[in-house]
């Protein structure tokens, strides 16, 4: 308190990678997480096309360059710690690499099982042309 | 391929914490995003509350337990990867300690700049006995 913090870094990448929610701009579901660098934020925020880094692969990554699933951003926020950015998207296709709307596809009982409870709506292998 | 693997856990904590998304059941806005370590997912689990991890104090977290704005969970959903939860809540009261039913109250413009979208519904004072 009393401190001057002189345009606080939003959000702040100082500690490494943020987690950014896509959330369907039009339904409300929550597609996706992903993580971003200061690099794929300015690169979203420049061109309104979610980019992500990815950790496996470390390197950017631009949704849908491979499966033509691309997310529009309509909406970008962040939360109170600026820690976690919010993308509201449009999405075309299927979010999940697994072909479903949504990477949330499965429900968890209050036994910890899984349950499938999301239409498939493409055949992975069809998205990535195996 | 090939590889058969006996209960794989579900989700997956072997590599630390996981992000956790929590969604207003009803209207579908995103709240908050905190983390759990398996002891948060098992009380979760068991008691239908959420309870996360805090980083910042190194221990369990039962949300609201200071403020009562507790987050009666409906569903749990685990991603592809078994690496992200989602959370879809009722929640009581304002999701976020700055007074707000989301965390997520700031939207960013394509210049970076943010702005305050949402109304703050209580203060931060007044939650916590300031």
């Amino acid at each position: 308190m009393g401190e001057t913090r002189v345009n606080p870094s939003i959000p702040d990448f100082s500690h490494g990678l943020l987690p950014a929610i896509a959330q369907d701009a039009d339904s409300g579901a929550v597609l996706m997480l992903a993580w971003m660098n200061e690099q794929a934020w300015q690169e979203t925020l420049a061109s309104g096309r979610a980019v992500y880094y990815s950790r496996s692969r470390q390197q950017l990554w631009r949704k849908g360059e491979q499966s033509g699933h691309t997310q529009r951003v309509v909406d970008i926020r962040v939360d109170c710690d600026a820690d976690t950015i919010l993308l509201k998207v449009q999405q075309t296709g299927a979010a999940c690499h697994e072909g479903y709307a949504s990477c949330f596809f499965r429900s968890v009982d209050s036994a910890g099982q899984t349950h499938t409870v999301e239409e498939r709506l493409r055949n992975p292998d069809e998205i990535y042309g195996k």
